[in-house]
């Protein structure tokens, strides 16, 4: 685009003032360690200030604060803010006031048909998703997919069949369970892991009983393992989480063809605040009683939002397999910040992470790639360290216990996903970790 | 704003192509029946066409379909888009490749904090609802909400007691029925309407026993009539939903001071595709409970929705009470369409409208004011037009049938909501429908 022509003609009138304001806000200088949004609490002048990063403060965002905590519990994934900000031209989006006031949109519902072809368009450029025998159902992120696919995937409260049980394999993403347990009742309900129900179905002759929806995420959150299914053909239906299957985060082997597959814009392009995913279902009825959730409980991702991503989709498209690749963008992040701290805690006899593969063949990038997850996953190896999220928030270390992930509690998950400057103060604590297990390794009575 | 430089240097960088692209969209003829969205469907040259309105065809719409069928189902609020695009300097707000990419905003949670004061100011400033003391909840338009707030006012699933019944009063708006139904379960069910309640109250020594959980709607949906509690201290919990309770529809004889109180974007604003809404609650427990829905449920409204509703709170707030007030637009253009209903209609013995009360006065306006209901609620007078739908569909109007409302067939729902070329054919078509009545009189073998 001509985005440099800024002192001659624009020929603009009514989108000029909101682009004034915008550009406006930009310009503002948080020192590279915070941001100024549009929207953000007004100070005294009337204007946003400075929204600054973990660790940095004052106004314009300069002030480090020493031996700051080390925050790496959110997916939150920052670490694609800065490809935006290279790309601002190809995915700034201007709205109008009166764009898309209906209830409805071109396809007389509540999806974008141009979005749903992007989309399409992105599954088979990638090579991750097998589309073209699917129907797209879009969400407010993958969150609400959750529960809109157990209703679809669940038998009808009339039908007079017990709830099904929806089951996961430990270490599993959280929501899974809060979810269902928030929703549970009639059709469906939390059913725990799938080694409990194999347990009970080897102790039970009548093999457990009930109609079982699983879990599969793949790769997994939080260790990063390509999955499949635990229960296999004892599962009347198969969830399959793709959030994470993606360039930036795993090879991709081969393009996903399940019955049933979840993704989310969160985390190829970054943006977790627009809250939108959408699934892939093969069956015609599935696909239409997960639409029917979606119009009941919201009636339809923000039209706001559809319009936003579609500038984005767009702008990775333009990009693909060039210099500006977003997933080229996003490994080479994901997989330097995975060196990093495997090079500090390989020095550990306190900590360890989980085993990555090396040289997997990826099908997009066409040859072999190194390691990048989107989490570490920690387990602490000492007898006296039972509770490993303690044990690194006493050395300000921020992380998410694996006992959300019924794990048990010798088990933390590390976020790689965040701005550059959570990761920098991450790598101070947990060097300042490791380092100290000598000093500890001298006095300890343990080992 | 100073939105007529055209001509001169505007200064403009990154955002200058989104700017370019939202104008030449705009500047797409659709002769008024009609209109191009920046996501619309690409055509052959790869740019979006016109979407025209109902009975309008033709690559630019000009085409009109004669004897077209009147679509009077939905209430889609179009009789403000109008009002945008006179205001489109004001409202047009330009979102960034990075605005607010994270899962959490200001508050280090999902809703905007300025966003939030704004509403306050909002509600202040048309004084229809009391908000120093209440908590505000954010959500995908109070579509949302319904659950949401039926599940904070349940009882735990692990208490013991028997679920929830939520109820509501004929004729009432169906998604109360309908997303309880979806949803229900251990903690609430649907429980039909306050007089079948206190029909089995009298009959039962008990008082029907249980927690009751009442809807009401007032204005309501559909009859346009300010209503109250009919269960009254019967109900341990009463969900007032105030959408329709601005100047545009009702006047305001005073601030809304309830405990749960429901409130959309989509009918002051118009902006029904943003799905934005919220709840203004009074007891701190009943808010987490519900912000803790919308967070287990979609994570919270998107972000990109809020900062546009930013925007558009801002513009109705520089406005108010001047002479492009958003309200004194709507009740004007409402106002006229019931009186042209009205004026037709009370030249039927066929059909007839609710009454509606004359020289109500309004708080807001500071004058007495003309009725201007959001729907015309319908009934069939005739002893064979037991299915007013179906009476009013023979003659091409689509209307929503009482069934819906649980108030008897005889009735059905006439929208006024959506676009002048809609309210357009639905007179044409009304006017011949009671100008048929002659001939049916003359041929008629009833009355």
């Amino acid at each position: 685009g001509d985005d440099d022509d800024g002192g001659s003609s624009c020929g603009l009138t009514w989108s000029l003032q909101a682009a004034r304001d915008a550009e406006a806000v930009v310009a503002v200088d948080c020192s590279g360690h915070g941001q100024v949004f549009l929207d953000g609490v007004a100070g005294d002048d009337g204007r946003p200030g400075c929204e600054c990063n973990t660790c940095f403060g004052g106004p314009d965002c300069s002030l480090r604060q020493p031996n700051c905590t080390a925050d790496a519990d959110s997916g939150n994934p920052l670490f694609l803010e800065p490809y935006w900000r290279r790309h601002a031209a190809a995915s700034a989006v201007v709205v109008s006031g009166w764009h898309r006031m209906s209830y409805t949109t071109t396809d007389s519902m509540f999806q974008s048909v141009e979005l749903e072809q992007h989309i399409w368009r992105l599954h088979r450029a990638v090579g991750n998703a097998v589309v073209d025998d699917k129907h797209v159902v879009f969400a407010a992120g993958s969150m609400q997919l959750i529960n809109a696919l157990v209703y679809a995937l669940s038998p009808d409260a009339n039908a007079g069949s017990p709830p099904s049980r929806v089951v996961a394999t430990a270490p599993y993403y959280a929501a899974y369970r809060s979810q269902t347990e928030m929703f549970d009742g009639r059709e469906y309900m939390w059913g725990g892991t799938t080694a409990q129900v194999m347990a009970n179905a080897s102790r039970n002759s009548t093999g457990g009983g009930g109609v079982f929806i699983e879990f599969v995420t793949s790769p997994n959150n939080p260790d990063a393992q390509l999955r499949e299914s635990a229960l296999g053909s004892a599962a009347s239906a198969v969830i399959y989480d793709r959030a994470y299957y993606w360039p930036h985060f795993t090879h991709i082997p081969a393009p996903a063809d399940e019955d049933v597959t979840m993704f989310t814009m969160s985390k190829p392009s970054g943006h977790a605040g627009s809250r939108f995913g959408w699934a892939l279902i093969r069956d015609e009825k599935v696909a239409k009683k997960a639409l029917e959730y979606v119009q009941n409980n919201i009636m339809g991702a923000s039209r706001d939002t559809q319009l936003r991503m579609l500038g984005i989709v767009k702008a990775m498209l333009a990009n693909l397999h060039g210099e500006e690749d977003i997933f080229a963008f996003g490994y080479d992040v994901m997989r330097a910040r995975w060196r990093r701290l495997s090079a500090v805690v390989s020095r550990s006899r306190r900590i360890s992470l989980q085993e990555m593969a090396p040289d997997q063949y990826c099908t997009y990038f066409k040859r072999v790639r190194d390691p990048s997850p989107a989490y570490a996953w920690v387990k602490c190896e000492r007898e006296e360290d039972e509770d490993c999220h303690d044990a690194l928030l006493k050395a300000n270390i921020i992380t998410r216990t694996g006992v959300t992930y019924e794990a048990g509690s010798r088990y933390t998950r590390i976020s790689l996903l965040k701005s550059d400057d959570d990761f920098d103060v991450l790598m101070e604590r947990v060097t300042e970790f490791v380092n100290a297990e000598k000093d500890d390794d001298a006095s300890s009575s343990s080992m």
